[in-house]
């Protein structure tokens, strides 16, 4: 049981679109991820997923829409939802989604991240 | 699908020890509430609870120890384990838990709240 500093976390891992596992709770995971240029279109079949942003900001695009989104804001994109996050400049971001989320859901690409490490 | 600013709906209430439901994603509920004194001691018995500190500071008290928390901080208190969170000062958390918690755990006291708003 020890707590968990959002910034230290962060300062420990450069790379973007690869998230890493802060924390674990009945079943969930809290990762942390660093965002920079556009994501691959996906959606998860079976789980629906928590955006924060944690610093600077970023756009959630839609099929029918997009939602930006700045710090101090999140945004849930439910279950079967076709999403891709987009961030014009570096953007850190707390997730929390179910512990069986692949993050490009559906489909595997190069940024397929498949075991996640813990920090 | 609308995101949430949290900022925006910490400014709609002022109670303390007084959860608002601001999100729900697989079961579970994300939560904002205004801390000020100190709360009861309890457990809850089926679900871990994750505290993130929005605004300010407060001690997590266990029964071996204490964990003093900042802002841009975390912790998670698993299931089964005895919690009271202290706040000296006003403090502003997100919690993200099952949507089957109560604020008070194992106990019905008169910080016990039942149905929580959304907003």
């Amino acid at each position: 049981m020890r707590k968990v500093n959002l910034a230290e976390k962060l300062s420990m891992f450069d790379d973007h679109w690869h998230p890493r596992i802060v924390g674990e709770l009945n079943g969930q995971h809290v990762k942390l991820v660093k965002l920079l240029g556009a994501f691959d279109w996906h959606h998860h079949d079976e789980e629906d997923e928590l955006f924060l942003v944690v610093k600077g900001r970023f756009r959630m695009e839609l099929r029918d829409g997009t939602i930006d989104l700045e710090e101090g804001e999140l945004f849930i994109v439910p279950r079967g939802v076709e999403h891709r996050p987009v961030a014009e400049e570096e953007a850190h971001v707390m997730l929390f989604e179910p512990a069986s989320t692949l993050n490009t859901g559906n489909l595997r690409t190069e940024k397929t991240r498949e075991r996640l490490e813990r920090i």
